[in-house]
C-alpha cells in the first residue's frame, strides 16, 4: 500500500490565497483550516495547485454488521434491528436518508455481515444496496476471537474494493457511516487495545444502556483485551473487531491511496480510522472529522488525531448521520476558496 | 405591536412524533430542539399541527451602517471598508455570497446608513441592493448620541418594511447579517447597558485589534454608557446604537410578528436581538442562533436567551456568514422531521 504524505509545497500558496480573501486573516476560522485542507488533497491529486476545488460526487458508504457480543446485554436493543434499520436505509426512511436526501449524497448500503441477509427479491429492486459479507455476524468477542484472520483480511479486501468502484465512478470524497447493535462495545475496545487507555475512559452507554448493563460493557471488553497481544491492528481487528469496521478500515485505506478525502462519521468510523492510521500513519491527512458524537469515548479518540470536528451537535445515532451533516461545511469551505474575492479584486483596502 | 408566544398545545405532538422515528429517543440532539421549534412555529402559524414543514425563499438580509466611532481607531480598518465592502456584497465576492450561493439563500444588501451612498448607476445594475439610508454614519457616540430619536424611530419602521416585504414574496425564515467598520464597540456598549454586565466581560477585539486599541475601545464605551439612563431599548439605540442595527431590530420584531423564524447571525446581530427582546419578551420564541462567535460577548449575550447557537467554527467576520452556513442544519431538520420513518412504518422493533 502506498499512501503518501500530502506535500506540503502547495501549503504557502493555498494560505496566500485564502489570507488574500476579502475578510481579515483567520476571520472564517475553522472553515479556513478546512478550505486549505481541502485545496492540499486536490493540488496533491492533480499535481499542481488547484485554483478551483471540487467536491464530486459525494458518496455516503453505511457498513451494517452484526456483532456476537449483542447476546450479552449490552446494548438497548437486540441484533435484529441491524437487519431492520438496513431495511429502513433500503426504503429510505431513516435519519441518514433524509440527511443524504438534504445534502445531495448518494447513499449506499453495504451488508457487511449482518446475521440473516437480506431477501433476494428486496435486493434485486433496490441499487443501493450492496452484499459484501464476512459471515452471519461476528462471533462474541467476550468469548473467543471475533473473526479469522482471513476475515480480516478479506474484509480489507471488501471495503478497499467498494471504495475504489466509488472513486472509479467519479467520487473524490468518501462518506463513511455504519450500523450494528453493539458496535460501540467493539470500537471501545478497539480504542483501548490502540491506545493502551484506561477502560472506563473509552466505554460509553453507547444509544443509552443503564448502569449496569455499563458496568458488564466494561468487565467483558476488559476481559476481552487481556487476549490481546499488540497493537497491530489486524490482530486487534481479530480479536474485537466487527465487519462493518474491518470494511471501513479498507475503505479508508484505499481512499488515502487514491488521494481522496475521506469524512469520518462518529465513534465507530473514527475508530476504524485509528486502525487504517495504524496500519499507514500517513493515512491522517486525508481525514476530516465531521462531529464530536456524545459517545464518552470519542473525544479521547479524536485526540489520537489531534482532530476538532466541525460539528457538536450532541448526535449519538451513528449511520454516518454526523459526516451527511456536515458536508454542506465542506462546500462552503469549497465555494469561498474557489470565488472570494481578494482585496485587490475588491478594491478593498485594507 | 402583537407579538404572540408560541402556542405549546402542538409540543405534545410534536415529540411524540419525533419520539417516534427510527432512532433511539434523543439521538439526534440538538437537531431535535432545532426540529421541535421550527414544527412549532410552523403549526403556530398554521393554526394547527404541522405535519410537513418547509423553509420558503430563506433570504438573507445583510444591513450595513458606518460608526462615527470609528474616527477614534478603534478597529482594524477605517469606515470606508463598509462602503467597500458594500460593494463587494452587491458585486458577489464576499464570503456572504459564497454562503448563499453554496446553501441557495437569496441575499439583499441594504445601505443601512453608510457614509457615501453607492453610486446610481451600480444601483441601477443590481436589484439585490436596497437603499434606505438613516443619514451618512451615526455620529460618534463616544461624543454624543449616535442618533435621534427619529432616527430610531424611522430605523425600525425601514428594518419592519423590508422584512415585511419578504415574507409578502413568500420568504418564511429571515437570515440576518450586518457589515459596519466599528459596530462591535456599539453591540459591546448595548450589551453593557442592557445587561449591567461589566464592560470588560462585554468588550472583545472585533476582527483583530491590539491591546492599546482594545483599552481605548473599553474606555470610550465606558464613557458613553455614563448617558444611558435606562435599559429601554430605543434610549440604548438612540445613545450608542448603530444604523445596521436599529434596522435590525425592526426586522427582528416584524417577523415575530408575522410569526415567522429568524436565523441570527453572531454578536452585532444578537445584540439585536437582545435589543428586540427588551421591546417585547416573546420575540426569543422566533429565534434561532446559527453560530457562538469568536468575539468574547457573545457567549454572555447568547446567556441572555439561554441559548446554544449550531455551530462553533471559530468564525469572527460577521456579514451573515455564520447564519448563512447554518441554514443547512436546519433544512436537515426539517427533512428528518418530515420524511424520516416511525418504528411501526419501517418494523423496527425497539
Amino acid at each position: 500500500m502506498n499512501i503518501t504524505r500530502l506535500n506540503t509545497k502547495y501549503l504557502d500558496s493555498i494560505n496566500r490565497r485564502i489570507d488574500q480573501k476579502t475578510k481579515p486573516v483567520g476571520a472564517l476560522g475553522q472553515l479556513e483550516t478546512l478550505a486549505t485542507q481541502l485545496a492540499l488533497i486536490a493540488s496533491n491529486r492533480q499535481g499542481e495547485l488547484a485554483n478551483n476545488i471540487k467536491i464530486s460526487k459525494p458518496t455516503a458508504l453505511v457498513f451494517a454488521g452484526d456483532h456476537g457480543i449483542s447476546v450479552e446485554g449490552v446494548s438497548i436493543a437486540p441484533s435484529d434491528v441491524t437487519r431492520q434499520m438496513v431495511l429502513n436505509f433500503i426504503h429510505g426512511g431513516a435519519a441518514i436518508n433524509c440527511f443524504c436526501t438534504a445534502n445531495n449524497i448518494t447513499l449506499k448500503v453495504i451488508d457487511a455481515g449482518i446475521i440473516k441477509p437480506i431477501d433476494d427479491d428486496i435486493k434485486a429492486q433496490h441499487g443501493n444496496f450492496i452484499e459484501q459479507r464476512l459471515g452471519s455476524g461476528t462471533h462474541n468477542f467476550a468469548k473467543q476471537p471475533a473473526m479469522t484472520e482471513l476475515q480480516v483480511e478479506q474484509g480489507l479486501d471488501f471495503g478497499k474494493h467498494i471504495a475504489l468502484k466509488q472513486i472509479e465512478q467519479g467520487c473524490n470524497l468518501l462518506i463513511l457511516g455504519e450500523m450494528g447493535i453493539s458496535n460501540t462495545s467493539s470500537a471501545a475496545a478497539i480504542l483501548a487495545a490502540l491506545t493502551g487507555a484506561n477502560i472506563t475512559d473509552c466505554v460509553g452507554s453507547g444509544t443509552g444502556i443503564n448502569s449496569e448493563q455499563l458496568a458488564l460493557k466494561k468487565q467483558l471488553i476488559e476481559h476481552a483485551l487481556m487476549r490481546i497481544q499488540n497493537n497491530n491492528s489486524k490482530h486487534i481487528l481479530e480479536q474485537v473487531g466487527g465487519f462493518e469496521i474491518v470494511q471501513m478500515v479498507g475503505a479508508i485505506l484505499a481512499a488515502a491511496e487514491a488521494g481522496i478525502a475521506v469524512l469520518i462519521d462518529g465513534f465507530i468510523v473514527s475508530a476504524a480510522a485509528l486502525l487504517a492510521k495504524q496500519i499507514n500513519e500517513n493515512v491522517g491527512d486525508y481525514l476530516i472529522f465531521a462531529h464530536q458524537s456524545d459517545e464518552s469515548g470519542h473525544q479521547l479518540l479524536l485526540r489520537e488525531f489531534n482532530a476538532t470536528p466541525l460539528l457538536n451537535l450532541n448526535l449519538r445515532l451513528g449511520e454516518g448521520t454526523g459526516a451527511a451533516l456536515a458536508l454542506p461545511l465542506l462546500q462552503a469551505a469549497v465555494h469561498f476558496y474557489n470565488d472570494m474575492a481578494s482585496f485587490e479584486q475588491a478594491g478593498v483596502t485594507v
